[in-house]
């Protein structure tokens, strides 16, 4: 039996795309020989179609596009992802389902057991989940198709408040007990920089526990804030990788069962390639982001400082130099070397670049404010009045020359609230706002491990807002290595203050971080979406009360 | 037996608060004699406590919270709502419980069933479903406690695409098996004009089908967009109402379980009500939102449209003409009503106002920009400048005088985009977010029924952004008649583009206007948290994906 894995990039309710990229793999597989090719989670509408799915017209849509497709499945059988409405009276409207297509028709359908509903994940907020087992028997071979979470019964949580049994069912315990020859699992599994090792053990244990091989079907590309890995992985029934597909890119690739049974390969420990990961999720969320979205061109302020030259060198790795351009908005409060930098930046990556002062319009809101603000000495007023003048001239080019605006505020800045509101708080979407200042610095230092791309003055120099005269980040906030060290263990791990002091961090420090964080709730209310790169990103992720009191 | 209904505003995370209530209510139970307190849903935590449940810290404060309560309840017994770790090994880590607290500690412990996971709801993010069914034998008489949804099994839907029967068990057909004499519910169901009736009659026929009383205990008050009607009610076991407790407000009451099974009351019809219900939620929205997050001041960017006008009446019943400013921003595009209107409704309230021109700040963007610009025509950028500077303006007094900014944009233009992201986008709370236009004018009206505070030019003049010559609305929408009831049938019952039309909309604006709606997801999400009053708010009841296409 040869077995092609479709590792696509979707587009959610962009049914032709999706279409046309999966007959497109059928029709490979077709020419390599293959009997079974094996799509992702989803594929048919594209994940997470969130609310799309308390559509009718859309569920009917996917539908009408599985039949397309089942039509090209003459000679060959398909497996996709695809939303099902489900046949019983009672229970959520639809089942998150494996369509079997063969012979022009579906001839079997799987449904997921296991319906993640936490971080980013909704799922029972839509579909049912299944309750009853079997195994699809293929060209004399027993499959045990699984739907990505289904897999997930024993996984780890950073959180260690989590249990670590999430459900009260195994599937593949269940699967198991059919004696299964080989596991599918089709996945919409988006990247988290924490998950890599993670991921691949979840299967690699199935396999081991199982022994038999595990095929794990991935998707790649980025839905909005959602980045999609790919990593399509095969086990062999020894728990030993025989193939990962590529990160972030589409594969199309086909194996025989004798070769992914016996077969094993060395690799590389993820774990150093962190960084260079990290940097090529956010040079495909923005790629998608615009792609799907229909628009070229983004625009970028550029400070001099370290935020704004790292998105704009992902920006034009991710669009082309043509298609980004740059604003340079010095006020009375910016340093020669911030408007240098910024322009020395723009001429080595070769992009457009405006320089617009923000003083005449600045002098005209203070002098329209006089009267009201008499005998009101200066404070972050005037600071955020500059900040939102920036993001007017910003979207005033995005408007004329429909281009996005990219928000370069970074996690840290987020986590605080070191920023404001329709100020540099703007944009389409946050490039870098899953990514703590600490580690902005290591994504500057990968760009230019090959040579200065990012002016060093702009790396060496000392974080500032230059919102007045020679501000500084510390002079707000602690050093950012401290500050990310307790940011990290409140957000992403959720530890108690308590438990965060008791590690080393400061009593004090940690009191003011963690209500800065809670009494800003309502800025990162209204942030762009956010690629989402860690295990917890603001947005979709964390859902916090804003008036509450904690 | 005596019992009380104790309805009650409680604020998210603010323990003390919440401990304060709840244990002077117990008070007044007890010196009325009252042999059984009941609260509502989550009242210990505040609903919805969102991720802040994902904290074992905040866990351990509402059991740390229930434990000093239970200790006032000596010679009484109270019955709370509370989130309890799961003590299984498997699944999700907490329980959504009804704690019966007596002789100063938890008795028993009732666990919620039927966990709601669809709009605003995520309660299976959190919580562990209970499947074992037990009465609570109190005074001899056996009490089926069940939370909220629990009772909601059978259940209508806005959507006609969902099921019926959303859940799959029934806990009061489990329960009745064990001869129950009285119903028990603690609910946290929020406000919304299409289900006052609905929700009634779900209690109502729960009683008659077991034929014993309902007593459902709701919470009054709001969190951010939430908005908690109270309304708790009693029935009879004949399904007839012998009381409702007031909308909204606050209140602890105490009958005999004697009264309640023999009396009724009459009552008006809810329907003629809604206006009057929609004017008292959006109050209480704006109350709540200053109260607990611990601001007293308001700021409105006032137009002389309707819109900033019904906003600020609503602003001064809700915190008082003291705590209410009002600017005036006007431009070389607006009339000189404009100004007037505005200044007359200031006026009428006795309201703090400000006149601040726009003009030189514009004229200051126009020149910065004018060398980028060159040969470009004007269009939509200038448009969207000039609402952006009105922001920073509002923002700018915010800042400077500690008011929060209301937003004053309508449903029918957050529905459509028709409004500037960053400009009159702006606001820490969108009062009438989920308003269409045409029910603005309803509530105008409403506010105007004892005598005329809002000019009657604002209510009858054609609605204007005023962000070009003779700019009127219906330029670049329909009549907002025809749009409303597109918007309506699109969002609430998210009709397919072809069943709108075949009721009778024109094809050609339906298609637009769908278009519009889709094509707008990106503003929406960066918009402020939207007042709920309805069954389909823009915000977390409504997620859709932004990069799709549909």
């Amino acid at each position: 039996m040869k077995i092609t894995i479709a590792q696509l990039n979707y587009h959610i309710g962009n049914f032709a795309r999706n279409k046309e990229l999966i007959c497109n793999a059928i029709d490979k597989a077709k020419s390599e020989g293959s009997d079974l090719v094996i799509f992702s989670e989803l594929c048919i509408s594209g994940y997470p179609p969130l609310d799309l799915l308390d559509r009718l017209d859309f569920i009917e849509k996917c539908s009408h596009t599985v039949n397309e497709i089942a039509k090209q499945c003459i000679g060959i059988t398909a497996i996709v992802g695809c939303p099902v409405i489900n046949p019983k009276n009672e229970g959520k409207k639809l089942l998150n389902s494996a369509l079997v297509l063969s012979d022009g028709k579906v001839v079997c359908s799987v449904n997921k057991a296991l319906l993640p509903t936490y971080d980013i994940f909704d799922e029972y907020r839509y579909f049912e989940p299944e309750k009853n087992f079997s195994v699809f028997t293929f060209m004399g071979k027993k499959l045990a198709i699984t739907i990505c979470e289904d897999l997930w019964d024993e996984q780890p949580f950073d959180n260690e408040f989590e249990k670590s049994r999430l459900y009260t069912v195994s599937p593949m315990d269940e699967l198991s007990k059919f004696g299964p020859d080989l596991i599918i699992n089709i996945a919409a599994s988006p990247f988290s920089y924490t998950k890599i090792e993670a991921k691949e053990n979840i299967f690699r244990l199935k396999a081991l526990k199982h022994k038999i091989p595990v095929i794990s079907v991935n998707q790649s590309g980025a839905n909005t804030e959602l980045i999609f890995d790919g990593a399509s992985v095969i086990f062999n029934g020894e728990g030993k990788l025989f193939r990962q597909l590529p990160f972030f890119e589409e594969a199309v690739e086909t194996y025989s069962l004798d070769q992914i049974s016996t077969g094993s390969i060395p690799r590389e420990d993820p774990k150093n390639l962190i960084i260079e990961l990290i940097h090529k999720a956010l040079v495909t969320g923005i790629r998608d982001y615009f792609d799907k979205s229909g628009f070229k061109k983004c625009i970028i302020g550029l400070s001099g400082g370290i935020d704004s030259a790292v998105c704009l060198c992902l920006a034009v790795e991710a669009l082309g130099n043509e298609n980004a351009r740059a604003l340079l908005m010095p006020s009375r409060y910016s340093s020669d070397h911030s408007v240098n930098d910024a322009v020395a930046l723009a001429k080595t990556l070769n992009v457009q670049y405006d320089i617009v002062s923000i003083e005449k319009p600045f002098s005209a809101f203070e002098e329209e404010l006089s009267i009201l603000f008499k005998g009101k000495g200066r404070d972050i007023t005037e600071e955020n009045i500059q900040a939102r003048i920036r993001a007017t001239l910003l979207m005033a080019v995005s408007n004329k020359f429909g281009c996005i605006l990219l928000n370069t505020s970074n996690k840290s800045e987020a986590s605080v609230g070191y920023g404001t509101l329709y100020g540099d708080m703007a944009g389409g979407v946050s490039v870098i706002g899953d990514i703590y200042k600490t580690d902005v610095y290591r994504l500057a230092d990968f760009i230019n491990s090959y040579k200065e791309i990012i002016p060093v003055n702009t790396i060496r120099k000392s974080p500032s807002a230059e919102l007045r005269p020679d501000q500084l980040d510390t002079d707000s906030l602690p050093d950012y290595g401290i500050l990310d060290t307790i940011l990290y263990k409140y957000i992403e791990l959720q530890q108690p203050a308590e438990r965060i002091i008791s590690e080393g961090s400061d009593r004090e420090i940690v009191l003011k971080v963690i209500r800065l964080i809670n009494s800003n709730e309502y800025k990162r209310y209204q942030a762009p979406p956010v690629l989402r790169i860690s295990s917890k990103a603001f947005g979709a992720g964390r859902r916090m009360p804003l008036v509450a009191r904690y």
